[in-house]
């Protein structure tokens, strides 16, 4: 990311969050308890689209924006405006976040329950930033799980690229851009979007393009003058199969004349199995098998796999609205949970057991087996020297795995200390390739549409022991 | 609007596109036609959420959007590496947008396929600024719409709020903020959609607040002493009814000593109906009655009514990720269509009838009978000088709706005039106000979650025989 963008104007970075967090740190602060300290997880509890696993996106973004987030002079009239106190407001108007975080690796694939994201800092600056941090993290890791879903229907070999702009939710554009090509997507419409995040840009031409020439031969032979090497005929203007690819292959054939070549044709409407049958047929007969062929159209995981399965002759698919949006779940259920205050383990008891938190300060454990794929996860405490054979079922500790032959990595490592960010900014690309990496490595059961394998997230024996203890504590007192 | 705030940083604002609107127009430019003139228009063909109307939303941020659409530097710099040509880039270095837009009111309830925005100038600048103002009209309409059912939902005097920023669209956000305003709801929890817009912010507390006490009496004493006139308690950290409710009138009582009165409780998990009812007995047997119960937790407009219907005891209801993501359809399907090229009406014919386009420069007439309710609108060339009298189903001709004796308005007014914004800025509040007054205009029918009736927009017959005229000409020239 180019770090002089801003996401956020600058006088809003500090406002960029709940009210409530504000009116919260200021009690923190008038209690006393300001420089008290805190350990504060990110997690998400439910996998989006029914699926198997959540790819984790939007480091970076957050890490840029912790950097920034001030509360410069008009940030500060308006709290004023709203009953903040004098000397909260000068407490705030020399804030910075000065926290350490711990995280995985943006592009990770990562499970529910497990803390991917750790802050260490005062009780001030890890609760103020809690909003921030899931407005970042929860789009953007739900649209690379999008995205690799939808890599995942449409194949490794085939072009996908990112049309959404018009229909995502407005700004955010930018962000699912970015989010999309770590999950797999080769390139995005998005012109803001590619500048600010390095991405390649892609793009046909609009309807528009064809009327204003009010004749469609016309209007492809200008554009093929136009862009002679890298020309895309949109042909359903009128009428697909009578008039817009014969007129393409018109086209096609004057090109060839040049000793240039038509890149392909995109159909936006109609059947898409059927014409593009039909389409392939006429340029295949016309000699023109190289032309490719595009299709958008309210496009998703299910309905390419469709369309593959259909055997649909598409060599690259525009998907929109359904990915930028992350649909149909449009949210990720990120959660931000205080595990750790003033050196004391805490939790949320919940009438909801599976709203339960996980106290104290943790880490992840991902275990790799034989064959190089990924067999289990587990969550144990950030000072459990050795790692334990054996992890729990974390709400039926009857249920134990043994990993004792397994190789393993730490997930989380540091990435801010101190307010400073200590990792270098990561072209998206490189990003995307780590995820490919990892996804390789995540057995393809944990991958299906339709039930997926539930992947195996474990706690440490310790961790188990810490939350029953704190659990019991907190059942006692009342 | 705060008209100094940036959505979009400056050196983005005309890279704010897809990549095909610049190779159009940097064909049109090469193509000679730069100074040809274009009419589009913008509307949307389907309501969202199986409903009955839209709430228009976002005039405000595209008109401020398109009066700073500009190509610095740095956005040239972007092109010039991506081979668009030296004298075209030269001419984006002096681009801004010049033309003239007609628009409804901001807040307007709007239905499929009128027109509601109309944009007049040369080809170039009509062109490119489509993928933004669809990017900003979808959303914010989507949002002000679906905020707008659950006001229906919740009813006239209950308040609404919006706690989404957590599962927001990210950015989208601030916007979503906004428009939940204009669709009826009360305050946002939206810090920097607060400061930006001019909205009433909201808030509470968090988990993290009682968990940082670590005893649930002492929190809640603490904020009371802080926020004694403002306080709102969240009852579920531990259990709702044997704990958080109990210390909560422990609190109001002591409250009650000082002269003050504890504002709320916060219901955040547990069955909403069951727990409320038992709350409100416990806060009505200790006296308690004036103390209001707020809940949240994955609320939209059927679970709303639900809650209603069966008596749930909620005097607030804070909403978040089904409102501002616009869950479940996640995007408005808005279009931008040109509809007259060089003084040429002109349409698209589609294999799909639903998809073709209305021909010609159009304004939209509504009908309002004796009983003031609205009556059916009526798409019309702007050039009628009189309003007919008949109306035409625009697929269906032999149906037609007789309107003489039905008061009626123009919808379509200048906002937008050589580039300059011909409206002031309208207080969000007010724009609030507006849709408000419309809603009342349309009869309850149309606002039916399942099923709703149709409300009829026709066309006139001068409309009609241009679109018949324009079609048979493109189809004979096949």
């Amino acid at each position: 990311m180019n770090q002089e963008t801003p996401l956020i104007a600058e006088h809003l970075t500090g406002l960029y969050t709940d009210f409530y967090e504000l009116t919260m740190i200021q009690g923190y602060f008038l209690e006393g308890k300001k420089d008290e300290k805190a350990v504060f997880d990110y997690f998400f509890r439910t996998n989006p689209f029914k699926g198997g696993y959540v790819i984790y996106a939007g480091l970076e973004n957050v890490l840029h924006l912790l950097k920034n987030f001030r509360f410069p002079e008009k940030a500060l009239d308006f709290l004023a405006s709203h009953g903040f106190r004098d000397e909260f407001l000068k407490y705030l108007s020399e804030f910075s976040f000065n926290g350490d975080i711990y995280s995985v690796k943006e592009g990770e694939i990562i499970f529910p329950n497990e803390p991917v994201m750790r802050l260490e800092g005062n009780i001030m600056e890890t609760q103020v930033v809690e909003t921030l941090i899931l407005n970042i993290l929860n789009f953007e890791s739900l649209i690379a799980t999008k995205a690799s879903r939808i890599r995942e229907a449409a194949g490794k070999e085939t072009t996908i690229t990112d049309f959404g702009m018009r229909r995502a939710q407005s700004i955010a554009s930018l962000q699912a851009a970015r989010a999309s090509i770590i999950g797999g997507f080769n390139s995005t419409s998005n012109v803001a979007a590619a500048c600010m995040y390095g991405l390649q840009t892609t793009g046909t031409m609009a309807h528009s393009w064809v009327m204003s020439f009010g004749d469609e031969l016309k209007a492809f032979r200008k554009y093929a003058e136009l862009y002679p090497s890298n020309c895309v005929l949109l042909v359903d203007t009128y009428n697909t199969l009578n008039s817009g690819v014969p007129n393409a292959i018109v086209v096609a054939k004057e090109l060839e004349l040049k000793g240039e070549k038509l890149l392909g044709i995109r159909l936006d409407s109609g059947d898409l199995t059927y014409i593009s049958k039909k389409a392939r047929k006429m340029l295949d007969e016309a000699g023109l098998d190289y032309v490719k062929i595009i299709a958008s159209n309210q496009l998703d995981e299910i309905i390419i796999r469709s369309l593959e399965e259909q055997g649909a002759k598409i060599d690259i698919f525009g998907v929109g609205t359904k990915l930028v949006t992350g649909y149909p779940d449009a949210a990720l259920d990120g959660v931000y949970k205080i595990a750790v205050n003033n050196d004391k383990p805490v939790m949320k008891i919940s009438e909801n057991i599976q709203k339960m938190t996980l106290p104290g300060k943790k880490n992840i454990i991902r275990f790799t087996n034989n064959e190089n794929k990924f067999a289990g996860d587990a969550i144990i405490l950030e000072n459990e020297s050795n790692i334990p054979e054996e992890f729990y079922h974390p709400l039926f500790p009857d249920k134990k795995k043994n990993v004792k032959d397994f190789h393993f990595e730490r997930l989380l490592t540091p990435v801010m200390e101190q307010g400073q960010i200590k990792i270098p900014v990561i072209p998206v690309q490189e990003i995307a390739e780590y995820t490919k990496k990892r996804l390789n490595k995540l057995d393809d059961s944990h991958k299906r549409f339709e039930n997926p394998h539930v992947y195996k997230v474990g706690i440490s024996k310790k961790l188990m022991k810490l939350r029953d203890n704190v659990k019991e504590e907190i059942m006692g007192r009342k």
